[in-house]
């Protein structure tokens, strides 16, 4: 077997020692938990051997999770749970996300799966349920992985607490796995932002390949120490220096040129960023966009244009759910953005600083603070969170910026800004080898080492530009979190690298 | 500006100095070869001057290209050129493919978009057509971009040469961008496949969607210097010692302790691999799957038994064209699989090798010899290329894999095999902590270095499994193609990183 799975089993092989030595100390005291948890569920289950209903509850034998036989039973999904199952006998599964004792006779069981939740009931009863089992019930930990089996009735009142207005009369109940006693977290706090970020995503593929675009995935190992500019991962590359890619593109832009039209990158991007900012991250999943364009970089703008504004409808009118969900942890306003998106050139955003006071270099960049200025600035004046600039300075721009063809001051080049921070950067890019050449040198690049790169563009390369965002931070500033931690799973910033 | 593109700025400075000098006297070679083809442009456009239609043709000035204006003009797409536009004057941009002079009066240029091609005829006329503009034509060089303005027409006998059925019959034509005269690649072959490769991650993003999988991205860089086992790329990160994901694995395992039920990732995977072989890739797409199971692992192979077929099929009924065209240049046999695929254990395999004279440790691995050989024998018995075979020793798979309920020498896994060559790995997990200490323990890996890992199963962590795929791999294999290196745009290999 060449598994590609074999290999990984090394990887958590990797914590430094200071963390080890907490984490051992922590896993000590874990286990001692469990141990007094296991003990008690051993006690209540030596109770229950008197139990003429003991075959209607109790730990699942280890054996029979271990792939031992397919029985053959369907599981109903508890988003599925409705009105029009009452009556009927269930099977779901799902964590005991909360138990509650009434009485030695009567408890409440409120299971989850994914985001829905149902409210199951024991009462004990001449033909299923026995005072031991809802004690067995009762002394589970939350989060445990159980399975119910039940029947569907429709309680009185509405329910308040759970998403499904069903309840589960429960005839069997079996733990699959106990957790632990104590939890460390909020688990719906962890899938909450990665579900949206999740759709944030989809919106993107499926907008752009309705639109002709062609997913592709570039490489992440490139060659080189890099010298100068941000700064990059380096590592060893059998022998050859080599860092990690800091953005798709060189190889984006070559794609273009190889005749592919149009097309798009979802994937992993890494800075070794040094600033620790509510706003930055070393490693985040890239959107990079690369198109031909006809006459002119709007084509450019219209695409994000529509895409952007296809992604807001859509999150406001599916994801509700999910929004007021967000909204109850961080309360925010609605993103104002318009049917079709402002755009201003950076000379009339400098205009607009310079009569609120803020004097700004014309041929300079703007900074965090004038640009939140700005953002404030347009939302009186044009009530909009979402615009564009456009027409940068050349000098604040890469070298393979396209110059205005009126002005080599400036560039065809814009930003894209949502309540005032910047979450796209694009523009047309030079497609003329010689003006690519001139360019590079102006910029103190020795254009010896990306003779490759000017060198694709020899062989037939139509005029083209593009555009990249973070999806962390159109998430984060979506729904104005405060953190662009939260819009991941796993984050990872100059200080954290575990888990 | 804090812009996500400016900082990318220095990537390509980043070549060693040999590849440097030898690029350097590449690019004046280059340079030479572009100021004689610039200098021939020039000859023709000074013999044009005295041409009355000189407006019909010419390279169009840097200024054009440089986003100087909007025409509103609507450029036609090749590949949507039919008889229905039939007299209708059209305006086309592409790459001029061929070019071929007929007479002073005559030439015809065949010009490309994406996969389609188009012949496009120039004949000296009073109108529009003069022997200058056919002058101009001849001497453009293949892959040129170029626009054409012309009529639509239906020729007498069928095209044989172009993908589109009808002609067009020249009025205007510009240049604008010339390519070098001689190219050194031929572009549609590095099309080709990356377009089905996009296709198969389409079918499978698509499936898992349907069935209820969510989308996660897990971060590449993770802690720690490896220890044993297979090699990883190693790097520094902010001081502490780090290193690129060999897998999603441990992620996608925490993602379904989170609450997840069924995740699914498409993203980087980084493997030091030393081997320089026609399979193995140092950085690869990998399509990583993780779900919940109810009772049995063979849940997770009823799902890669769907996800496959449906791929098959989708490719063999929609991919025609490319499938067709891969097999001009590397003949091969269709792919034989079987409405549900077949699933043999690894003993039935031992069993047969055995048979067929062959010696295998039936508690050890297959190498890839036998599992050649394996291959060829399912095909002879059974008639299919794709087939699972599962229960594999546990000695020979990473040490989070569920032992059989009925033998601890066995394991609740699986391979996945296309032409006698293994694709997917999948497996149950061990989703008690006890037991995953134990199985660490047993498998030498020292417990306090993976304590956040098994800490995550203390949480209420339901039964799960899943499988791991090389997207590369399975396009090469279900092409059948002699190297993997032709599935990728920029493969990276031992001895491969630039470009």
């Amino acid at each position: 077997m060449a598994s590609t799975e074999q290999e990984s089993s090394q990887t958590p092989a990797n914590l430094n020692k200071k963390q080890a030595k907490k984490e051992a100390q922590k896993v000590e005291r874990l286990r001692k938990q469990q141990e007094a948890a296991a003990a008690a569920a051993a006690t209540a289950l030596a109770s229950a051997e008197a139990d003429p209903f003991s075959g209607n509850y109790g730990d699942v034998p280890t054996e029979e999770i271990q792939s031992k036989a397919v029985s053959g039973r369907q599981w109903t999904e508890i988003g599925s749970l409705d009105a029009e199952l009452a009556e009927r006998t269930v099977l779901i599964r799902g964590a005991a996300q909360a138990i509650r004792s009434v009485s030695k006779k009567m408890a409440f069981l409120v299971v989850r799966q994914y985001v829905s939740t149902v409210q199951c009931v024991l009462v004990v009863n001449k033909e299923w349920v026995s005072p031991q089992m809802v004690k067995f019930a009762t002394g589970l930990s939350k989060e445990s992985i159980v399975d119910v089996e039940g029947v569907v009735s429709i309680p009185k009142d509405p329910i308040k607490g759970t998403t499904q207005q069903v309840e589960v009369q429960v005839r069997k109940l079996y733990c699959i796995n106990r957790a632990m006693p104590n939890l460390p977290i909020n688990i719906e706090d962890a899938a909450r932002s990665e579900m949206e970020f999740e759709k944030a995503e989809q919106i993107f593929r499926r907008f752009l390949l309705s639109e002709g675009f062609v997913g592709i995935h570039t490489p992440k190992l490139v060659p080189g120490s890099s010298e100068g500019g941000a700064a990059v991962f380096k590592l060893d590359y059998k022998g050859q220096p080599a860092c990690l890619a800091q953005s798709p593109q060189l190889y984006k832009q070559m794609a273009i040129c190889g005749g592919f039209g149009r097309v798009f990158e979802v994937g992993s991007v890494f800075r070794a960023e040094d600033s620790y900012t509510h706003r930055h991250l070393c490693e985040f999943v890239g959107l990079d966009v690369e198109m031909e364009i006809k006459e002119h970089y709007f084509e450019v703008c219209d695409v994000v244009d529509r895409l952007f504004v296809a992604m807001f409808d859509y999150l406001n009118e599916n994801c509700k759910k999910e929004l007021d969900s967000i909204n109850r942890q961080n309360p925010f306003e609605p993103l104002k953005y318009l049917r079709n998106t402002l755009r201003l050139t950076f000379l009339e955003g400098v205009e607009m600083l310079k009569e609120a006071g803020i004097e700004v270099d014309p041929f300079g960049d703007l900074n965090t603070e004038a640009e939140k200025t700005l953002g404030r600035l347009v939302r009186e004046k044009y009530d909009t969170d979402f615009y564009i600039l456009y027409r940068y300075p050349l000098a604040v721009r890469p070298f393979y910026t396209m110059p205005c063809y009126d002005d080599p001051a400036y560039s065809n080049s814009f930003d894209v800004f949502i309540r005032g921070e910047e979450i796209i950067s694009g523009a047309q890019r030079v497609h003329l080898p010689e003006l690519l050449t001139k360019r590079a040198e102006a910029c103190g690049i020795d254009v010896k080492t990306i003779a490759t790169y000017i060198d694709s563009f020899r062989y037939g390369a139509p005029p083209h530009g593009g555009f990249g965002v973070g999806l962390e931070r159109v998430v984060m500033l979506f729904c104005a979190l405060n953190n662009i931690r939260k819009t991941s799973l796993f984050p990872r910033d100059p200080q954290r690298l575990v888990p």
